[in-house]
């Protein structure tokens, strides 16, 4: 049997490796910067690539990955796995059910916000597409419809996560931005699937009717029948296996083989994984624990290699065509902001609420540089509109959140572990009561703030005499409002032998948040509270703060304790 | 950049698709057969491999599984990654503290174990190398060192399952056992790196003892100063990523880059993830979240698609050799017993608890069966010599956990989802008052068992008059031990209106487990009682298990709630 050499093994573990490496460092700084992790991990791509890595050093670049040969179908073989399991969990994500609840003014955004950036897409490359980079030899109606699909579709993934960083997922304005994108995304693939199925993808060679017959009949088949069936026959795999193996496995199975079907029937693979996913996702039988660990493992292992895999694809400066760039992403930026915001008027949102709903809707991410990946492969557009579609997805991803903000003029929640910093950290509180301990904790803050150390102790002095803040499992957390600041501070400390805090399980406080918040924002220091009395519930987790003796390790438990922030 | 055609995505997504599900339901069989679930797995390869369905319909195994072409490369592909996460996973159960805490006696059997069947398998192979099938052309040491290496290694992960099983992991036997099998591991796959290397395996050509230099340091840095720097960055990894994310890719990167490394070095790249395996998982920092994501798709993803592959490579119906199968598996079961029994005798151990430890070392399984594939690819052994390495390591997987039982005259102990069966179960009680729901209960099982329902009603009755057993939660738990009984029975029922068994918080029980034990097993009442109060401790358990209607419901939500048995 054909199979890989000890070199081909070395050549595909270190390039995976790395890519993944890379990918993953700069995810998570695209992250903390506040944008999706998907531009880091497109970012690294370019890097080890053509574009900067194959320029400064070819042939490290040709080392690591190659164009021909075992290591390119190896890593090809990854990545398509990849993008499968992707959108297997981009399906899950689907809730056909929000999108029935909505009802009509979802719709109304995202037909709106597929159809009117479709049609200027599509107008747009009919009338000049030497300029728009059609590929030579492509016909120009599939050309025209593969550029008119890739700006109309949104990104599912972003757009929720984007709603849920802000709080605003559960909220009436985001019920309706995500069924809005669900509706895109789902009419969205099916469109793209029949437009796949034009250009003859595929082993079999069908007239274009039936394939459009086929996919429908099959689209629909899945969402019903399977759908059904999958709800049904997942009680028994899960009352007669092995738990949670026989789930997992199950789950996965039918993405492959969903994927394989499609496949056959003339449209791609990872459409067959989107309907299977949103099938599975659908069914209430799926537990919780099976989602997590398919979504953690495609999330933080496969999406990164693949996303990072798109960079190699083609040099992205050689390739970079300004006057295009510009175009598309203006056609983009207005077409699907334009158009998401008269749906959302025509629904009767509010003026504000429907522009935050056109650049929620404006993600064209993921989702744009998977249909421009595939039209590349097949000779459907020029390298120069690869380059302008996956700049204009991650641009229009880019945009999206902060537009958001600053239409909504939203503040950032903050989070515990987001406030916590090495320079207010005491890991050994030396004072053995209420009012010293209080003293010792502010005046590291109030030096490095240029605050007055006695006022500001006097101040949650103060508030402490008046109700004492020791909650009980060995915290306490005392606070004060302060004019003076423009941002939270809090200072935490650990008191090895424990300080009368007068909790009401009378057990002394061990681990202490002084919590200092500016008067203008009155609610924030509730939401902190609350999450600290949340963290420290259960009596291990006091156990496990006091064995902690450097800030790292303390921040590090925080973090790993607190109920996971993306779901 | 050469890629996958959609013909090669269409075989590679069926084939895959085929290959996980066959070899999952095969698993499972196996499981349920309380043999280990990597049986199962092979049998799917070998049932969708030459052996069986390439004798059947040749041209589909030719079609789902080229021997040459992209898709040979493809499978291959997902093979090495899949089995390079498996040892990772070994690794990582590899627990060297519990190696330095058993001390001696562990060290005496492992090295026993490992030393004496090395020897003797190596004489064997010395002196009849056609009779034991030596590759044409491969160098007699190399050979006899290849054999030796395949019986005398063992499968740390079966061991530590099979003792799992049986409650026994934590005993006294079971740590020395587990010490011995850890022992036996390290030391094996090092001996193991350091033949391969003299087979000239990876890309480097080195003098011998200089790659045994290396791979000494390099095992040795791993497990010193990569240990140690891998225990310092977690926490940095979890105090500075998004969590859980950082963590699960930091391990991923680790093992593929130490994989590499020993490509590179010129043993092979499994090695570098065993060994970066048992570094991570030596750390505390390790969460356990991150253990069982990874574990569980490995577990129940790749290691199946990887032992699904192994039955593909040869037909083993037409490469079987019976006298060898047998002179396999005699040497070594002989001498890994025999070792194993003298190494723990030596220790202090007795003789039943010394027989017991040498049948749960005789398991070569996972081990053994790659150790063989790499000699076949390299063309050190012939393919009956593979066949017979196979059927030994399955062979002596099996035959562990029955002699171990048949030894210690071991029962085995059952837990509440085993005991649940459809016939047992009724999903609306009909009575109102206790006499009358104990009489409900037993009825069907008394005619099925053919006992006196009367009796049986009268003797449940009897002990719940002394005492009630609503335990509250909704919960009520009536028993009896009877003396015709062979082995427990358990009806289980869910009164819709509840029933007052007189509970401590005054709920009225609306889910009974009415229990029937032997008079002979008086422990695993109380077993079975914990289990139940431990799974209806929280208040939601109630809720979700008043709303199944049918059995299967039920039992699905017995299983997927119960802490995990595997861990």
């Amino acid at each position: 049997m054909e199979s890989l050499s000890p070199h081909n093994i070395l050549v595909m573990l270190l390039a995976l490796g790395l890519l993944l490496a890379t990918a993953r460092v700069l995810g998570e700084l695209a992250r903390s910067l506040r944008q999706p992790a998907v531009l880091g991990e497109l970012m690294a791509g370019i890097l080890l690539g053509p574009t900067v890595l194959g320029t400064l050093f070819p042939e490290v670049n040709l080392f690591l990955f190659p164009v021909t040969g075992a290591n390119a179908i190896a890593l090809d073989t990854i990545a398509t796995i990849a993008i499968i399991l992707f959108l297997m969990v981009a399906g899950i994500e689907v809730d056909l059910s929000t999108l029935w609840r909505q009802g009509k003014t979802g719709l109304t955004i995202g037909a709106a916000s597929l159809l009117i950036p479709f049609a200027a897409a599509f107008t747009t490359a009919w009338f000049i597409p030497e300029t728009m980079g059609r590929g030579s030899g492509s016909p120009p109606v599939l050309f025209a419809l593969f550029l008119a699909i890739g700006i109309s579709i949104s990104a599912l993934p972003i757009i929720a996560k984007t709603l849920m960083d802000m709080d605003l997922y559960r909220s009436d304005l985001g019920m309706v931005v995500i069924s809005a994108a669900i509706f895109n995304d789902l009419a969205g693939w099916i469109i793209f699937a029949i437009i796949l199925s034009m250009m003859g993808e595929g082993c079999q060679t069908m007239p274009i009717g039936l394939t459009i017959g086929l996919t429908l009949t099959f689209t629909l088949l899945i969402l019903t029948i399977g759908r059904q069936a999958i709800h049904t026959v997942l009680p028994f795999v899960q009352a007669y296996t092995r738990w949670p193996g026989g789930e997992l496995s199950f789950a996965i199975i039918l993405a492959l083989l969903g994927a394989a079907l499609c496949e056959w029937i003339g449209i791609h693979a990872m459409f067959g994984a989107f309907l299977v996913g949103a099938a599975l996702g659908d069914s209430a039988h799926l537990r919780e624990r099976t989602r997590f660990t398919i979504d953690h493992f495609v999330s933080y292992i496969f999406a990164p290699i693949f996303f990072a895999s798109i960079g190699l694809k083609v040099n992205f400066i050689s390739h970079f065509d300004l006057q295009l760039v510009l175009l598309v992403t203006a056609l983009a930026v207005i077409c699907k902001v334009g158009s998401a915001f008269f749906g959302a008027r025509w629904g009767g949102m509010r003026p504000r609420e429907s522009l935050a709903a056109g650049f929620s809707m404006v993600s064209v991410g993921a989702m744009g540089i998977i249909v421009g990946l595939l039209a590349l492969e097949a000779g459907i557009i020029e390298e120069k509109l690869f380059v302008a579609l996956v700049i204009m997805a991650m641009g229009t991803s880019m945009i999206s959140g902060p537009m958001i903000r600053i239409t909504l003029q939203y503040k950032q929640h903050l989070r515990l572990a987001d406030l916590l910093t090495s320079r207010f950290f005491i890991s050994d509180l030396k004072a053995h009561s209420p009012e010293d301990v209080i003293r010792e904790m502010v005046q590291p803050a109030c030096e490095h703030l240029g605050l007055d150390t006695d006022h500001t102790a006097a101040r949650v002095w103060e508030r402490e005499s008046t109700l004492r803040t020791g909650i009980g499992n060995g915290i306490a957390i005392p606070h004060a409002r302060l004019h003076e600041l423009k941002k939270p501070v809090i200072i935490a400390g650990i008191s090895r032998q424990g300080i009368d805090f007068d909790a009401p399980d009378d057990q002394r406080a061990r681990i202490l948040f002084l919590i200092l918040t500016p008067v203008s924002e009155p609610a924030i220091q509730l939401t902190i509270v609350s999450e600290i009395a949340g963290l420290f519930r259960h009596e291990p987790m006091l156990q496990k703060a006091l064995q902690t003796t450097s800030f790292t390790d303390f921040l590090a438990l925080m973090r790993t304790e607190s109920p996971d922030p993306a779901h």
